[in-house]
């Protein structure tokens, strides 16, 4: 069988009240994160929400970082997609956790997309 | 409990080779598809790859949409992302369904993002 693509879908909870609330730092992380997982980023994308919240994306060559954040809930929501297989998604959850000061952390879903 | 959003995933398999060709056509119709969900568009970034393949995503105000294409497999992978209860996926779905004229549609994961 084929498998052209894999998604992990990751839950922050307990974050950093601060790095929720920045929309350039999290842009700058969430490229920086992109980039040290082996990926080649094509554009990023963030918009910051009246009063609060994040949304974003960086497209890479080899799929998309998106994240959205809830800073009254010390929650953010990302998913990882790549095809390919030499990003490494454990080092870009790491990476992600560290900046977001994330309590606790779930996978909540780990799938392969484009089944043949 | 509270869930903060809502998370479709969608493989459409045996695609028109044509719609997944068109990365113009294919941002004019995910733009169109989260409108008549009920979305309010607030960007859209689409990237045409070499020599084939897009990647895009739409953030809405209530998440995203983004969309992976393989016209070599005829295959795209879909993502519904949103939070509130008025977006009506369903819709968006059998929309792009159209567009992509797939022959075969899988939603492969419907999960409650951020739950508390």
């Amino acid at each position: 069988g084929l498998t052209l693509g894999r998604q992990l879908t990751i839950d922050y909870y307990n974050c950093r009240k601060e790095a929720l609330g920045d929309c350039d730092a999290l842009e700058k992380a969430f490229v920086d994160a992109a980039r040290s997982s082996g990926a080649t980023v094509i554009s990023s994308s963030f918009h910051a929400f009246n009063p609060q919240g994040v949304s974003g994306v960086v497209i890479i060559a080899e799929s998309h970082f998106t994240v959205h954040v809830w800073p009254e809930h010390r929650y953010a929501a990302v998913d990882i997609f790549s095809c390919g297989e030499h990003i490494d998604m454990e080092r870009a959850k790491k990476t992600l956790q560290e900046f977001l000061g994330a309590g606790k952390v779930v996978v909540s879903s780990d799938m392969g997309r484009g089944i043949f």
